[in-house]
């Protein structure tokens, strides 16, 4: 018998009545013999009033004791959804990260799962029952409870899956993987498929369907992801490896953007001074996305890289020790603007396409930063929606 | 230095308010060069919120689950103390029944505390923080979170202040123990100090402010009980031992009331039955508290007892087999009504006293049971406001 791992996001599990619908789709998933083990993330906005609770403490809560607060969500949805199978007749039993003992390390809200003793679900399997598993969460070698940051249940049910040698299955509010947010841009398409590499670059670049994690498990072990809707008869998108898919597939695949970053400038910069300038701001734990520079006269060159907005003012204090006021231009109203796809590797003219689509409509280009299957321009936010709509357009998304 | 093993209730950590103001009487008992442990209850109506969400996924939810779902509000207590302490600049580190393996055996919901490691707490008092512990909870030999019943956080406070060898310091929504329920008799006297066996009559008569397990616990191992406001300075009530109390006590010491039973009598019963009904009764897990019968007539007794109220129905139908439906006799309008004090043991007369009191104001008795040093009457519940000031002012409570 398959074993199949589900998760359900926290809109899927928002209140009673969708957990009891969940419940009905578990029992008729388990009827295709098949092994079920369920994961689930906290209902609906559960982490928001976390976070907001503990403001009302302090302003500054120590992380070890926010990831308590926080594991509490997944172990109460998942105790109603044991209880709402149970109620259904169907065998159902809930464990949390400290029963299963799944080890994790990495500082509190932002832990990696190490391993996880699947002994126990897999008796439970045999016995018949449905298992249920608090994502997002493990326990350090403290023994202390940590959590997996923001989407972290993809990667617990992803791990399970890798463990228990199953499928896995991902329902959320979204019906699959679109080429670009069909919020943003009307037309975009659904995608049948998506190769795990295009999936981790479009999830890195602001598409917020997947904890990006998650997709590299996956794709280390070779696990199909399947992302649809958890009621409805539509089909959804599979993630998976390259063999599986179709031997051609089109040159770009996805779109996606963020305004989560600003950059910043630093003009008349000594180049003896970059590296220093980098190390100091690695180890202040702030991430530098796009890097861009000139070529230096006298030594001196202009650079440029992104960082999240919300690091801003960590990073402002850093560049001050290297740089005058003067000499430094933020620029907050920023979109990084990716396209992803594996056809890219074969193909020439990606990029040319690209900027003389921008050219046409006057959008400017402020950073570029290519991988082999992606490429990402930061341009003004306000050329954000024309961008969209044109370079999809072009692209046939 | 001394250990303190502090509890506080739900009321007086239902906001983050409340939370932040307990933090800093916390302070400044550590002040006194105290170690501090503190065991939390859940926030305020947290535990009356989850039986009403997971009564909205089903009428009789799975008890493992419950105990799951009902174990989280303790956590979330705990977590927020610990990071209102570190807040203010005074280490702090939360504990869940998981991480102390808080072993405890017994059904879901009404488990019992069988051991508690406590060399996790010793360290991090040693390291000069306090401990914050989640009260009502433990884990059964399946490694399943199970938890104490209603109360059972003082339970948890008294087990802790026995392993690490300190006092235990009750905080509650009441400035002390009265002789009866202040809501009822506004005369009502705080009392400086109440024996352990008084209070725990008390406690199991009806008197809602302790758990009856506690006292038990507490009176074992020689623990001093402080139960007190947690903010104010009015001085609290202590519950210890005899030897510790003033030599020359009063005769009676408390008064307290429960409507929480209801009585059921069988009329013409065959009196070879009686053990059967009883152990029929015992294995369904129903408790009967008050008991009386006849004396025997051609073998045929009438026999009267009390069961709680929510027993009612499952009861019933255990008698249907050995009554016809004329012979049996419901009165859900009944309240039990319990004097206790250990000068009982060697007063006579408070029996005849009481039964005087009645009479004079015309109130009838239903049913007595006596123990050394308690004495209780089921009487018709119109009575029962009456009787309290009749019998409070008796015996000047």
């Amino acid at each position: 018998m398959d074993v199949v791992v589900q998760k359900y996001g926290g809109s899927s599990v928002s209140c009673t009545d969708k957990i009891k619908s969940i419940a009905k789709n578990i029992i008729q998933r388990k009827k295709q013999n098949s092994k079920i083990v369920v994961v689930v993330s906290a209902m609906g906005d559960t982490t928001d009033d976390y976070i907001k609770l503990a403001n009302g403490i302090t302003e500054k809560p120590s992380k070890r004791e926010l990831d308590v607060l926080m594991s509490t969500g997944e172990m109460i949805s998942a105790s109603l959804l044991a209880m709402a199978l149970n109620s259904l007749g169907c065998d159902s039993i809930s464990y949390s990260a400290y029963q299963l003992q799944i080890s994790a390390s990495g500082s509190h809200g932002k832990s990696q799962i190490d391993d996880i003793d699947v002994s126990k679900i897999e008796k439970s399997l045999e016995e018949g029952k449905v298992v249920i598993v608090t994502g997002f969460q493990g326990v350090n070698d403290k023994g202390d409870i940590t959590t997996l940051g923001r989407g972290g249940s993809d990667t617990s049910a992803v791990a399970l899956a890798v463990k228990l040698n199953g499928k896995c299955e991902i329902y959320t509010d979204v019906d699959g993987i679109y080429s670009t947010d069909p919020r943003k841009y009307k037309d975009a398409k659904k995608l049948q498929e998506i190769e795990y590499e295009e999936m981790l670059e479009l999830a890195s670049s602001g598409a917020q369907v997947m904890h990006s994690r998650s997709i590299e498990l996956a794709q280390k072990h070779g696990i199909e992801i399947y992302v649809g809707l958890s009621c409805g008869k539509e089909k959804g998108t599979y993630i998976r490896g390259g063999k599986e898919m179709k031997l051609e597939g089109k040159v770009i695949t996805g779109l996606a953007t963020s305004d989560e970053d600003t950059s910043i400038t630093i003009k008349d910069f000594n180049s003896n001074n970059i590296a220093s300038l980098f190390e100091d701001i690695a180890n202040k734990g702030i991430s530098v996305d796009m890097i861009s520079q000139t070529a230096p006269v006298d030594e001196k060159i202009s650079v440029s890289f992104t960082i999240p907005k919300e690091e801003l003012n960590e990073c402002k204090s850093i560049v001050s020790s290297y740089a005058s006021d003067e000499e430094v231009v933020i620029d907050n109203n920023i979109t990084k603007f990716s396209l992803v796809g594996l056809g890219m590797k074969n193909t020439h003219g990606v990029a040319s396409k690209v900027f003389k689509i921008f050219n046409e409509n006057n959008i400017g280009i402020k950073l570029i930063t290519t991988s082999e299957i992606r490429i990402t321009c930061a341009i003004d936010s306000k050329d954000k929606q024309i961008a969209i709509n044109k370079i999809a357009r072009g692209f046939d998304l």
